[in-house]
């Protein structure tokens, strides 16, 4: 068998491989990717998103258990955690999930410890996701932490976006502050065993009624274009549901469970697919061109130069645009 | 008098005609940007963070009003606040905020409601802070939401950096959780007469003697190289006070200006501040560089192109990287 043949039959270790490849940015990947692209497009892609200490990645857990044991669908998980700029951050509970899934040969759990190598996070994300969707997994769960702008750019990989929150961190809600509320397409409220879940029910909610997620969401995530504006109607309005579960509890992910398979629904018949589709590409592109762009120049350009310039804007004779003028346009 | 001669002089009118030029990415403001160079270096940048609720901007009103009162110092004030990915986030204190400073010459606020024009916010939040250190404003504030990697690379323009925190969020530090607390030269407790200041402090606290703050900090932002780090025991060690503030009153805020002083003199005698330069003007070149490549290839590459290559991917004859590559490549 071929190495294509050997990842599209399914073989775990050459997965596993490709993917660490892939992560590393090694050059190997790269036929192996172009090739294997032409398989992708069948996969639901779901985002997963919300503070620290909302219990997003048991919930994740549960709710693979659940759609493992009541459906024929499988799982690749991908878990992303940028949240120290310094440290990496790698994933912690990791060992301990993998404990808790392990065995099932329908769910495969990767954990993104590095920064993404060309490109950045963003970039590798969208890789492996391409990777889990070409050898064959039904669905994609893409966990990050929701903290800021890298994070939204990781949900825009994904068809259907869970946000999770809590209660308890008084109240404030975490998705609101960081706006990333807005990119909701199902909210969960996590913990719902916990004091303050009503006081946080309704602030998610009078937060959805004052049109913050609906409307803005909508028109941000659909619309690329005025032609885009218009098409609209076409594709009716998803007014996100608000979810209770609770991580010892099946009940409640089994509704998540329904409620995501809904909304993979209302986008196949709204046309959302295939906009999605085209933005998310779009959006790869460019990310990808700007990588390329700025590789190339830094191969290109010796340390020497750099630090010739840096010289000049340190000793005050150049402003630093005459040093990126002198850097990109003298030979 | 000449434009350069009036902005000099501290002519109000023209410095906020020269900002907005700045922020809109005018190419007017570029000949200016140019010759205003020579005069930066003499400010003392501070950089101010922390989540939303920890009244991380009435300090800084409250900060000002103290240095203002105590000394002779000049203070401009730049608030960023791009909270949210698809709103824009203005910023709704900055009329209150005006009010109460306003009818003080030595103080200048400016607030970034866009998004940043060529480079993205952190290069024009760096060219601001150029524009007022060349007119010569003797300390320059520079206000962030701690919430991802926009933020720290936004404090990177600072010299000493204060991390904002406030009693109340239940037992999570949102610093902690967002990786910032690592980049703190001072920690301010603000809000320090609310219940739960001693457990916040008591956290911050064996957060900073876990080394989480103080070892790591010190080698992410002052080693460059291998021979800095030799270098090390020069600068000796800055490990960051905890300092209490409330809003009503003037005593923290007094402490808060002398730390700062002080922060600035270990800098000063250390050589932290010629290191911080230098490190700080790498990482602005090497941003504009980026920023100028990808607008360089964007005004020759027609859209056009950019719909060909989408479509091709789109139908999965090419994978992503074959679209780059003949984007980049094919003429």
């Amino acid at each position: 068998m071929s190495l294509d043949e050997t990842l599209l039959s399914g073989d775990r270790l050459s997965l596993a491989r490709l993917l660490t490849q892939v992560e590393n940015g090694d050059p190997q990947a790269r036929p192996v990717l172009d090739r294997l692209y032409q398989y992708t497009g069948h996969a639901h892609r779901i985002g997963i998103t919300g503070a620290p200490g909302t219990g997003k990645s048991s919930l994740v857990n549960l709710l693979t258990r659940t759609i493992r044991s009541t459906s024929a669908k499988t799982v690749a998980i991908i878990a992303v955690d940028p949240s120290s700029p310094f440290t990496g951050g790698a994933i912690l509970g990791d060992r301990v999930r993998m404990r808790d899934l392990a065995g099932d040969a329908g769910v495969f759990i990767r954990s993104m410890a590095s920064r993404g190598a060309l490109g950045g996070l963003a970039v590798t994300t969208a890789q492996l996701v391409q990777v889990f969707d070409a050898v064959g997994f039904d669905l994609i769960m893409i966990e990050t932490v929701g903290a800021g702008q890298a994070e939204v750019d990781i949900t825009r990989l994904a068809h259907t976006t869970l946000v999770v929150e809590a209660p308890g961190f008084g109240d404030d809600i975490q998705a609101i502050k960081a706006g990333i509320m807005e990119i909701a397409d199902i909210l969960i409220l996590n913990k719902a065993d916990l004091p303050g879940v009503e006081n946080t029910e309704r602030a998610l909610r009078s937060n959805l009624e004052m049109g913050y997620s609906g409307a803005i969401t909508r028109k941000a995530r659909h619309q690329t274009s005025a032609a885009d504006a218009e098409n609209d109607g076409n594709e009716g309005v998803w007014t996100p549901p608000i979810l209770r579960t609770i991580a010892t509890e099946e009940n409640g992910t089994v509704a998540v469970w329904k409620m995501i398979q809904k909304h993979y629904r209302y986008l196949q018949s709204s046309g959302g697919l295939e906009r999605l589709l085209r933005e998310r590409l779009c959006k790869e592109l460019e990310d990808r061109v700007q990588a390329n762009l700025i590789n190339e120049w830094r191969d290109t350009t010796g340390t020497f130069k750099m630090e010739s310039a840096l010289q000049q804007v340190v000793d005050k004779k150049w402003s630093p645009d005459q040093a990126v003028d002198w850097l990109l346009h003298s030979n």
